[in-house]
């Protein structure tokens, strides 16, 4: 008798719901994106499908149709009444027992889920703590996939540090991002962040920040910098979904600026939160 | 109301099982085994273990009890009948809403599976083909995690091109192993493979193979080496728990040797069988 055993429940593997052999678990092969809505409008929808939809390609899930996404998404948003949501998302190549390779036909799986965001006021006028971790992923970080040990085990090592979030260092000994968010410095009027590449996640989120930064009249540098380079910044900050511009007052332990959210970080998130309206 | 989707439905969130939460379907957050029998024997289950506990230590998941995991998995294969059995299973770092920071309390999920093994004797007898693909991995596969996508893609790749397994090659050229194998060649009476470092995974048949080798004679080499040099070698084989030594007779098109399982394959395959027993 083929046989499964969860925990230390013995049963059949026939009476097993499909989501104990979701490929997602077995190999983390899916795409997920998060969302969120600013006073109940999900801000940069298209923005967010567009790189999804590109994720699934790469990684070759098809037959994935994002109209159909997409009016899931909106359907299960309006369903929530929460005005500000974090919409996460995942599609993955579908359920089958385990082999590397599956039958072509396989059916996708897509999971939603929708939940109140908590309030970040405090923590963007305080600024946050990061730590450097060594960037361990693998080399197609620019997919936004399941595969995401090396990114929690960076943020385990933070939040040990009394971190808010690690700051990844590649082998050469420059920042690519962090584990969960964009990273950027300011030295005067320039803006500097990692180039896209193979390396770093393509942020939506960094994306509006640049624009932000032209609106402001900030001069862009898109070229790597290290550890040593951020700690002699005027200003740092990351950038994520959930949170959009959240300032660094310390980095490794030492005060960035005058230990306060910078002048033009503070500037970029409220230019930013224009976009959003 | 915090609202989750699967497919097409929508329903509130606390109904749903805690699998749809699991650590190892967000984050791939999870080591896993894969164990099996010989005529109703379960092989090298300590060394298994072993390596198995190493892994959950390497990513901090604590509290698991290798004892208990030794009886329910025994207690399943007892259960199972069957004599040659494929033993899958995982722990994970548990279910909670999604975030890659988590509650240190958080009771880490087992998940188990028995299946029959299809016979193999064929594909030992014929021998198969390989081809290369860039090894895309994180930079710790020495850790037998729930990672995977980088393997899966290598294998479909593979596929793709009418072979049965991914020969992976880092950016300096060298071959690190398998997409799901360990990989040696034969030189005359020279066995050579890519030694153990923090880019392979310490393969359990690995070991067991080597052991064979000095067992029949073979001088042993823990070099890495590349394509062109694999395409010169006398015999090659990949060396996997599910199956033991199979001969590779093609390489990236290439024959191998005679175009026919190598003798020193075939001895190799005959001793190891030995240690089942």
């Amino acid at each position: 008798m083929q046989i499964a055993m969860i925990d230390d429940k013995i049963l059949p593997i026939e009476e097993l719901e499909p989501v104990y052999f979701d490929r997602g678990l077995y190999f983390g092969d899916g795409i997920y994106e998060v969302l969120r809505s600013y006073d109940g409008k999900i801000f940069a929808m298209d923005e967010h499908l567009h790189r999804f939809f590109n994720g699934l390609t790469a990684i070759e899930i098809e037959g994935v149709n994002i109209d159909t996404i997409r009016s899931r998404i909106l359907m299960a948003f309006e369903k929530s009444h929460i005005a500000n949501a974090k919409i996460y998302f995942h599609i993955t190549r579908g359920s089958a027992q385990r082999n590397h390779i599956c039958d072509a036909e396989l059916k996708p799986n897509f999971f939603l889920t929708i939940t109140e965001l908590a309030d970040d006021s405090k923590t963007k006028r305080n600024g946050i703590a990061v730590s450097t971790h060594p960037d361990l992923r693998w080399k197609r970080c620019d997919i936004k996939s399941l595969n995401l040990l090396a990114n929690v085990l960076a943020r385990r090592d933070a939040a040990k540090r009394g971190c808010d979030e690690a700051i990844l260092v590649n082998e050469s000994g420059f920042i690519t991002e962090g584990a969960a968010s964009s990273f950027f410095a300011l030295f005067g009027k320039m803006l500097q962040t990692t180039p896209l590449a193979g390396n770093i996640l393509p942020s939506v989120t960094r994306g509006f920040v640049i624009k932000a930064a032209k609106k402001i009249g900030l001069k862009l540098k898109e070229e790597s910098f290290t550890p040593t380079q951020a700690i002699c910044a005027d200003e740092l900050f990351i950038a994520v979904t959930t949170k959009a511009v959240v300032p660094v007052i310390k980095f490794d332990g030492n005060a960035i600026g005058s230990s306060e959210p910078g002048k033009y970080t503070k500037l970029l998130d409220k230019e930013f939160y224009l976009f959003t309206k």
